[in-house]
């Protein structure tokens, strides 16, 4: 972190290849230093010229007196091993390598980078990309980069907002665009190729920064998704909100899906899950997370989801109300008491209910608009505030002054949203430190990202449940282990999920009719009969399952017909599953996978022939506590199932949250060897009945099917 | 429609009560009249002054010699309806009345529009408002309003599109952002109170309007939806989209249910059915109105549904991918052939497949995209065109340039995103016409909402089926109204339902044990015993109905029960329904009922315990087609359970088609008879087994149920 630290806020920074010619890539980086006036050393590196751009220049790094935090290396592709070395020599702390022609370019650029991570490895240097645009620290007017965002005369304007970027090119876009809304920032930073800094260690120096308190990301791609998590865990801790727009939602559709569970939930589910996990805010595209930053940088919390509005226009207020329900924010109705005060100071045509209507007499009566700020400011039901206005530039100083006094004044949210017009007074409000938006939805979806991160869960602290018997989980993953074996059977997929107290259907193995008659008998009442074997995964598909079974001689036949299909399937030796049969309920889906950034990861998912209609199911990284797994099986679309529903009693929901909380420290426990597990169904009984685990199914780590 | 054609394109204005004070409300449209250059004659009514702001004004319109085709009414509230009848006198087509203070503010108020609307009536002269701010005919330079949207010097910038608000001040805000972003307008009018002209008659003026391309229009409250159906149509027929933005989504969700069906839809979703039957575009906010007006002002159609980007960087590609296929377009792969043209026009190290990355190298080889651009515009697989740039201001000219001669090379549609920066390069581009946007995702809604349209399916044409058997369905009307009854029971129901050629379960009605016992014995196979009552109408809430009986004893168990169920219910003489247990089979819901302001309509939606776990259903606007019909099934968002599905067969959809097809025929023709009609559930079996209607509940109008 120390050197994190140093790139953050450098003191001397040092440009290898230094161009005396401003224009060129290589010697932007002078020329923005200088233009926008770093408060350290500028420390130009040049062999050949005694003056870059008009400051004296080194010829090498070992001809700099002091120390040197930071190095940007405009270097060409190959000759960045041989820079990198000499800043590790000279003791910088941080090199930023701008070249392309690494990883992303080919197997002669994957040689280069490997070089360079060796170097990395070796001597202990930091490096931020290569292919990458560099940083710049606002405060410190510190802008090792060559990003086209600083190409024309721009004022830096700088705020609590850090921008992490993996994306160069979009990334400057972006952060051009949040500067041009308004949005002060305090670093920007693009990681590139990631061969050494990635997004999550940047965002991790962030956290700790006291000028940030909103950090924004930009991913392409998560690799080290448990390093992201560490870094939410602590911005969650120091209430400073993380703000990420991810790509490849689309991608994880197209992902080919090998087995069940799996195919319900690709990478980008895991990212989603996670991030719903840790309080990490997702945002669509790059106008919704600059809109939300506008709300957050003004560090305001809300207590609740009540909105209030005031607005110049009824239909305004409509709008506002309508689109409100849909990012969980609720515009109630002013109680009777509130209303007389509120009618008090209004118009009579006006309407003093919520959405409040002030009307266009506000444009002649700024101080009307004063008045019912103040008597919306003192209304303890209301937890956000939006003002809402239009055209109007005449007579909008007073306007302005009125909603400043009133921001100024409480502590809740408050947004304006100002339709048309020059822009002028929307510039004004934003240099006041107030949100405004010119459309009343954009406002609405980033009060809604407020709500929800004001109001967000506690984070995940799981404890392990003290009853699991890890003999049993053992023996079973050593066994199949001494055989060789990858697949576990039904049988012993049972035993392991059991071993973890999960209930599952009573059953005993049989090797034939007979055997199958007196297993049944053993179990009581109608059974199920199943191919057991480890080399047949979906049995169903094979027809390899015959259910409610009750006398000898239906058990008997099917077992001598589930022989046959199984010896057609592959496996003459396949024994059988006589299995009780569970009582109805609702059929749910709970999976542990590994995920290659996340690690061990729970899915869930509606069961049944709704898999297919809603096609509904959500990831949690393991483990989970039961409050998360709670919350988790109620994320999911089809969540009214857990009811009361139509003439269905309501769903043992605790007893579902239990079975994925333990599943999930199975996961966790097991993540070296268990590659995969499916339970499905999890029949789901009435409050109080309690889940049982019908038909489970283990493949261990090691095999062909490792994801 | 004459009068209308008037109003657009006015020759000459009065203003009643013109002041010769141009800052005060009732002197503002002489001020812009005379401001923004109006071609025809202004006539200022001012009885006190020989002159209003320069121009001669008149005592009153008899001293105006020649047609008088627009008067600006700006007279206080209660001399409206002297303005206005001195207007009929004088012959003046359309009068616009600006006043506030009538049906929008209380009793008086109403009073005051009644008086108007007797004038209307009377007069035969029509109006606009009251309680408006007037209209603009850009064209004309035609200002009657007082808009504080015309208050600062703004450019009016014309254009194809033409906007209709019912809201006054926030439609003002709209079209003052419609012009900030570029997008030139034919008219703007504001419908205010719509005493006499309704949205939906001034759409119709302007569909036929050669200066309009594109309708937009801001709803609060459709009142005669059918007339705006058939707006719908001459503009599906003339390819002019109508683009709505409609409030009221969320308040359909608190309106309180009664019947079943009529709970799964409120108004809205009428208005929504209907939108998506005729080809409105209903957009959710002010920006994807604006943003789609931008595109579609263009009067390009998209062939299909397959867009290609061309981007500065790849990662704006990406999220451009991302975010496409959330508006049901698509970013294929290109073929091997045509990378291979692209690889020889791009740098090595971009990339030639979809999303094409042209790289940075673009800023300094502008003629690259040039060239890039060609070979997109003669790729035949190339339906849509988006070029992602960012900031760049230096070079953009010729970038610029390189995107203007592409855009004339073809008349697919191609926009440009172009984030960050200083705005100059967007402002040059939308003054080529060419669509541009600052977010990837708003380009791509816009995108996809112009696709939707260009590939709408035809309007509906429903042909009445000729077997309908009006004898039966009249009978079982007249029969109930000879009683009194605006319930039907269920046998009645059933009738009604089979007179429309739809199967019902076979059924009997039965008084007792024995009869119910006969009954069975005549439909044979496993029965249902039903209470059949028209004073009991949800009879499943109150136990009143028994499944799947076969032996006598039970049947007769089951009637005696059921007889003192209805009884304590309420109904001492309630007869039974003895009803063949239909085949299993997928659970639909098809009800009609009756709209307020678009009449009969029918409702599907799935059935079963989906229902409250979906809550899913669509409404559409009696009568459909059978394809019609088949859309708005599959519009469900669980169309997914007509499979197949996970071992189930696919439903048979033309039969469950044909069924609401045929309700939708009953709806229509018995609009006058029938308020409510419940078909719960309607069984679907697999294909080519058909559906069976199993439940109906039929109620005539004239109850106090009726909605």
């Amino acid at each position: 972190m120390h050197a994190i630290r140093k790139l953050l806020h450098p003191r001397s920074i040092a440009v290898l290849g230094a161009s005396d010619n401003p224009v060129k890539l290589s010697g932007r980086p002078v020329d923005y230093l200088k233009r926008f006036g770093f408060t350290g050393r500028i420390l130009p590196i040049n062999a050949h010229r005694a003056q870059v751009q008009g400051l004296p220049a080194h010829p090498d790094l070992d001809a700099v007196d002091g120390d040197i935090d930071v190095a940007m290396v405009m270097l060409s592709a190959d000759q960045v091993a041989d820079g990198l070395r000499a800043c590790a020599r000279r003791g910088v702390a941080v090199a930023i390598v701008g070249a392309a022609g690494f990883a992303e370019s080919g197997e002669r650029g994957a040689v280069l980078q490997r070089e360079l991570e060796a170097i990395v490895a070796e001597t202990g240097i930091r490096v931020l990309g290569p292919n990458c645009l560099g940083m710049l620290s606002v405060r410190d007017r510190a802008v090792p980069t060559f990003t086209s965002a600083l190409d024309e005369d721009v004022d830096l304007r700088e705020g609590p907002v850090a921008f992490v970027s993996q994306s160069g090119a979009f990334g400057s876009f972006i952060f051009s665009e949040a500067q041009r809304c308004g949005i002060g920032i305090s670093h920007y930073l693009n990681t590139g190729n990631e061969a050494d800094l990635s997004v999550a260690e940047i965002l991790g120096g962030l956290v700790d920064d006291e000028s940030t308190a909103v950090l924004m990301a930009y991913l392409e791609g998560v690799h080290r998704g448990r390093d992201l998590l560490r870094v939410a865990r602590r911005a969650h801790e120091l209430d400073k909100p993380i703000l990420a727009v991810k790509v490849g939602r689309s991608a994880a559709g197209a992902r080919a899906a090998r087995s069940h569970t799996a195919s319900l939930a690709g990478e980008d589910a895991v990212f989603d899950g996670a991030a719903r996990q840790f309080g990490i805010v997702r945002l669509d595209g790059m106008e919704p997370l600059l809109d939300a930053a506008q709300v957050f940088a003004t560090r305001r919390r809300a207590r609740g989801r009540r909105l209030t509005t005031l607005s110049l226009s009824g239909g305004a207020g409509v709008l506002m109300a309508d689109l409100a329900g849909g990012h969980g924010l609720r515009v109630p109705v002013w109680e009777q008491a509130w209303q007389r005060r509120m009618a008090e100071v209004i118009p009579d045509y006006g309407s003093p209910a919520n959405p409040v209507d002030l009307t266009a007499t506000l444009l002649s009566d700024p101080d009307m608009l004063r008045r019912a700020l103040r008597v919306t400011v003192e209304h303890p039901d209301t937890d956000l505030i939006a003002v809402l206005l239009g055209n109007a530039d005449k007579g909008a100083e007073l306007i302005v002054d009125a909603i400043d006094q009133a921001h100024r004044a409480t502590d809740r949210p408050l947004v304006v949203v100002w339709t048309g017009g020059s822009g002028r007074p929307r510039q004004r409000l934003r240099e006041l430190g107030i949100p405004c938006f010119t459309d009343p939805g954009r406002a609405a979806a980033a009060l809604g990202a407020l709500a929800d991160f004001s109001l967000r869960p506690p984070l995940p602290s799981p404890r392990r449940p003290d009853d699991v018997d890890d003999r049993v989980a053992r023996a079973v993953v050593r066994t199949a282990r001494e055989r060789g074996r990858v697949q576990l059977d039904e049988h012993e997929s049972s035993r392991l999920v059991a071993a973890y107290g999960v209930r599952c259907a009573g059953a005993f193995p049989a090797t034939d009719g007979d055997s199958a008659v007196a297993a049944a008998r053993d179990l009581g009442g109608p059974v199920a009969v199943k191919v057991l074997s480890d080399r047949i995964g979906h049995k169903s598909d094979i027809g390899g399952v015959r259910l409610g079974l009750t006398e000898p001689e239906e058990i008997r036949a099917a077992a001598e017909e589930l022989r046959a299909v199984a010896a057609r399937a592959g496996d003459p030796h396949a024994r059988l599953l006589v299995q009780r049969m569970a009582d109805g309920g609702t059929e749910l889906l709970v999976g542990i996978k590994h995920d290659p950034a996340f690690g061990p990861v729970v899915v869930v998912g509606v069961g049944g022939v709704l898999v297919d209609v809603l096609a509904d199911s959500r990831v949690a990284v393991a483990p989970l506590d039961v409050d998360g797994a709670r919350r988790l099986l109620l994320s999911l679309r089809g969540s009214a199932l857990f009811g009361p529903v139509r003439g269905e009693p309501a769903r043992d929901l605790d007893a579902a949250a239990d079975v994925v909380a333990r599943l999930s420290w199975l996961a966790a426990d097991l993540a070296d060897d268990v590659a995969e597990l499916d339970v499905n169904p999890l029949l789901l009984g009435a409050e109080g009945r309690g889940a049982v685990a019908v038909d489970c199914l283990a493949v261990l780590t090691g095999g062909e099917e490792r994801g």
